[in-house]
């Protein structure tokens, strides 16, 4: 790609044992980690500390007003699957980085980068799934941009949105704030998003209705600081990675251990059935509309209620608590009452996930 | 790319005769603008007005603050010419849109798609160079992503920024405002961008030292609008489709006509050859360091001594005027006392510029 002359550069030590980017590197899992840690932190902000990188959202305050600010590109293979597209996709991820830091989403930015040849009846059916699904977020598309690159440098198409929010007065929702005694709560069952993608994909049959759990959480969020502005200390929509990566990221970042029960947490029978059939651990596997949520313990009987009584978060459970006991580690109960340690996965179970 | 039905699709009647995506759809020219006019907006704010695509960044009310929101990806190839590389454009690129808005540009997102493959000494010079670039217009780099695709599926790598600015009290910079009586100012030289990525790009050799002229502009409209906050009214930086896109755009969306002399833009020799060579207008020819500001008559000598007196401005220029003459057209004064209409390209002359 270049005659630069790059012999003068030495890889960082943890990423050394790929000096060339691997599909593990965009898994959210440990390689994404470090590529965060060691190449983009040093390069981005040489004097910040490491934690900043840990939240869904960056929170500024930008002339009087407290706002979150987040960015995502999405390059989801293939670009419909069942229960929505890549253009649900990138509207609701972008909302719920933003709600998972407490904030109400206000403005969204789209950047198409569009594959020569691409027909415009399938570039016109993602972008009215843009239109459509911030319209019901109540979000606005208010700037945008489009390249064009030569047929064979991308892949139909691939999406960034950004978007900015507003975080309300007294909201102060970061994962540093989880801390021993808090409740965890998972809104909903798991592994849908990435179990739909993975059977259009690979022209697999599960059997049922398996469709993406695509939507949009800040109103869930909305609700659940409604019921405890203060007790909601921190959040994680659990996509690439799952729940298990959002679990192990909060626990590393702030220091603290965490403990689950494994049969607290649903997993739909043709999730089940389609991890055990691909070798995949559903704790592993991507959602794009559930949260797990830190809660104060003596908040967590008001925010379950009023997490169950909205319709995003229906069927919201506890699955464990915050423990001051092996900081940094995520530990799962069995249905044997024995306990495991719980791992984020080192790089991509299901590449393209979003 | 998917077996999704799309037979009930039928294209807008100005896109019709590209059903696909041709390279020229990411050009700036007449291709792109159909696509965002008959394609974007219908599906992202089916109520809103056209107008609203017209300027480089979007201005929002959030929480009681004036908010400059702007979004731009990038896929030059190759990742380093003389000047510069991906890194510094996607700085500059962003910051330079909010500026063009009179905003003061504080945050900035990065979305990096990868290739499997890409050597990471590469990934982490653009980083180094993104990190400076920003350090330097005073920004910072708040919230990233990483996404992976398969080798064959980009092309090293591609970058989204996304900037937030805040619009001080008393400014309203918006082409809309330009009106005839505005003088047009143009801050240096034309074409270097253009020219100095190509002539790395296709191996040849302009003679001279020819370099992008890759730089922020947030300094110089800083000290445009210190010179006049109400006198400045609409600025535009003349990347993609260069000066004469930008210009057309303004006559365009303003419903205002433009008069310039062609003799007082300034084409260095080196791009003149090239353009030559090339068969490519120079005002077509993208620029990343340079801007058209349309100020009130009245103010145009305090604005033009602010811009001289500022590095980015040193060379600038009173290229022509705003009449009320033909809305909505440019016509360009020849050296010999000729005119002739200006009209933007359709496409792409130089695909992937930016």
């Amino acid at each position: 790609m270049t005659s630069v002359d790059m012999s003068g550069w030495s890889c960082p030590a943890p990423l050394r044992d790929y000096p060339r980017i691997v599909l593990g590197h965009g898994g959210g899992g440990v390689l994404s980690a470090e590529l965060v840690e060691h190449l983009f932190l040093p390069a981005f902000a040489p004097r910040s500390n490491a934690g900043a990188a840990l939240a869904d959202a960056a929170v500024l305050e930008v002339a009087g007003a407290r706002l979150a600010f987040t960015t995502d590109s999405y390059v989801v293979r293939p670009l419909f699957f069942p229960g929505g597209s890549i253009g649900e996709l990138a509207v609701h991820g972008t909302v719920n980085d933003l709600a998972c830091r407490g904030a109400w989403p206000v403005a969204l930015s789209s950047g198409f980068i569009l594959e020569e040849g691409l027909e415009l009846a399938v570039l016109d059916r993602v972008a009215r799934a843009m239109g459509a699904a911030a319209a019901a977020c109540g979000v606005r598309l208010v700037t945008g941009d489009t390249k064009v690159v030569e047929h064979g440098r991308a892949d139909g198409l691939y999406v960034n949105t950004s978007g900015i929010g507003v975080v309300p007065p007294g909201v102060d929702v970061r994962p540093e704030r989880a801390r021993p005694g808090d409740r965890i709560l998972l809104s909903g069952p798991i592994g849908e998003h990435g179990v739909a993608v993975l059977s259009v994909r690979e022209g697999l049959e599960f059997g049922g209705d398996l469709r993406s759990d695509t939507a949009p959480l800040h109103g869930l969020v909305a609700a659940m600081l409604a019921a405890s502005a203060d007790g909601v200390h921190a959040l994680r929509d659990p996509t690439r990675g799952g729940v298990a990566t959002a679990l192990c990221e909060l626990a590393a970042g702030a220091g603290i251990g965490v403990e689950f029960t494994e049969s607290a947490v649903a997993v739909p029978p043709a999730v089940d059935a389609a991890c055990g059939f691909l070798g995949l651990d559903p704790l592993q596997v991507a959602n794009e509309g559930r949260l797990v949520a830190f809660v104060a313990d003596a908040d967590t009987d008001a925010v379950l209620a009023a997490m169950r009584a909205h319709p995003a978060g229906a069927d919201t459970a506890v699955i464990g608590t915050v423990t001051a006991d092996h900081p940094g580690l995520v530990v799962a109960r069995t249905a044997f009452g024995a306990t495991r340690i719980v791992d984020r996965p080192l790089g991509d179970n299901l590449p393209r996930i979003c």
